[in-house]
């Protein structure tokens, strides 16, 4: 017999299959793998994107400071060359007819990981999946003084079966002039449960999981790596904060290293059990505007693309899951992976 | 500048691309082919598909009733071989700690459109597709009397792309013990539409929609195809029944050709502007223990799958379309198709 699984933050039911549950194996995936052809986020080809809004060089040593837009940077933040929101003007809310709109207001920002094409998250070192991590900071920072905005997404689309377009290492942002669906389902739902029984949910949830630990991944001093109870897809896993904290941009500065180890673990798992397989990342943090909520607590959610969304999830915004995630926690948590020397030492 | 436009139902926000509106041909998709192979659904395998629970066959001139589960059938329902939910026992609601599960309680049919391996609701003759239709109705009509059952859903994926494992023309149905959240979320938005309004929200777009007339498709005498104001996906696209009717079921007799008609003539256009695309069909209709109402109003919503779902829309629920939908319908509206002679005729 199937199980109905209720997410219990946003109250979604899932139906989890029990009795054939699918093992990595059993999913026809396509493992990414480059292609090549001309790059616009290699080095050299810095004057195929909109200017850079930030980068990271290493400082030169006595020499002049490196040039805006050439090559020497580590991460590059540039503007979206087809970006889903312009930057400029007013809302400007508006009727037609019974209907409502507005302009398309906003920021979308690509953030180039690394000069390594063939790179990724989880075959670079720690120390640049944390300067990733600090990138994303440096910008909610900036973009957050921009009261127009009052939602900034961060989110990585790996793989041309995700969405990604070019193949290149790169997260997006986008600032957004509105609140979300999906972020307002997530803080209606947190707040709810902080009503009732004055305790943030996740906090709730991190307690539970560590103490069965049956949908654990991982851990180290700061973070937690699992598989959510009710979750949607196969093998989606989130990364939570063990201490409670609202805002992904609050998290105190020691922190970082240890949440790119989390990163960096959990992709390399996911490329073990899954063979590379193209996946979704995404940070669900708090508005920016109000980014103190004892109710909320940011996480990533970390979803690979190995089932196709079809027409009952679209009907009902009720998903299939076909492997439990009790199972989905055991293969990524025995996955063979070695940790970075310095990863070792800490431990 | 891209608009942001809102969902008067549920209030969704969309994003919609103004400035580089993606035709037809510009996205990178793959026509629906068939590949051949073994199928289970094809005549003389009737015994590799779990026993029939409706058939419709044509009545024997004087011979002995057809045998179930033999060739000669129009159309076919069976259970789905790999149930997403078991027909058995009750739902048996407990707590998992601080989670909520229950047993996965409902029905998963199969409705084998055709006995012919190579047609498509585009092609078959109109009178077929709407006898589909009434093994829709059929169906519900039977699976209502089950109390525990809350919601029907019915749906069709076509093609590989649109999540169809089978090529063999098929609509599923499930049945389910709780409504889905993207129901609650229709059915509310619409109730507060109708406490503010005192008019049904879909009664107004279809009001508005004529009116204007830019974003309709097609219509005959009972429907309305159209594309909606904020849609989700390019091409997205709704047929409405003009009169106000919240339940698929509860369709006048007579309506049933104009629906078949309405189906055919816009899958058949679809066809001709995106090359055979991979789609999903959904029945938007009412709960099943409580079809009559006067905020809700059924409809079928058809979405090719052109692009890819990816983090952006897995983090917020919002969407971005890169074809505003004025310019999806009229190259839908503008697709040459050759109704039925009895299409003609009846015109």
């Amino acid at each position: 017999m199937p199980e109905l699984r209720k997410d219990p933050i946003v109250g979604r039911w899932v139906i989890i299959s029990t009795d054939r549950a699918k093992r990595p194996t059993d999913f026809a995936r396509e493992s990414v793998k480059p292609k090549g052809g001309f790059c616009p986020f290699c080095y050299g080809n810095e004057n195929k994107t909109p200017p850079e809004i930030l980068a990271y060089r290493a400082s030169p040593n006595g020499g002049p400071p490196p040039a805006k837009d050439s090559p020497g940077w580590t991460i590059r933040v540039v503007p979206n060359k087809f970006p889903a929101l312009g930057i400029e003007g007013n809302l400007n809310r508006q009727a037609e007819g019974m209907f409502d709109k507005m302009n398309g207001v906003g920021a979308h920002e690509v953030i180039i990981e690394t000069p390594d094409h063939n790179a990724t998250m989880a075959s670079m070192p720690v120390r640049r999946v944390e300067d990733v991590l600090w990138a994303f900071r440096d910008r909610i920072l900036d973009l957050r003084q921009d009261r127009r905005f009052k939602y900034i997404l961060l989110f990585k689309n790996h793989g041309e079966a995700a969405g990604a377009s070019l193949e290149h290492p790169h997260s997006q942002l986008i600032a957004l002039p509105i609140l979300p669906r999906t972020v307002i389902d997530e803080l209606e739902g947190a707040k709810q449960y902080y009503l009732y029984k004055e305790r943030c949910v996740f906090c709730d949830i991190i307690h539970q999981e560590t103490e069965s630990a049956v949908r654990l991944v991982s851990e180290n001093e700061n973070f937690l790596t699992l598989a959510p109870y009710a979750p949607r897809f196969p093998f989606e896993t989130w990364i939570l904060p063990k201490r409670h904290e609202s805002a992904f941009e609050h998290m105190s500065s020691q922190m970082y290293a240890d949440l790119a180890r989390s990163v960096k673990d959990l992709l390399t798992r996911a490329d073990r059990v899954l063979e590379n397989p193209a996946y979704n990342l995404v940070i669900h943090t708090s508005p920016v505007q109000e980014p103190q909520q004892d109710h909320y607590h940011w996480h990533i959610e970390f979803m690979p693309k190995l089932t196709k969304t079809a027409g009952f999830e679209w009907g009902t915004g009720f998903y299939i899951n076909p492997t439990p995630p009790e199972e989905a926690a055991r293969f990524l948590r025995e996955a063979v992976v070695v940790a970075e020397p310095s990863q070792v030492v800490r431990a």
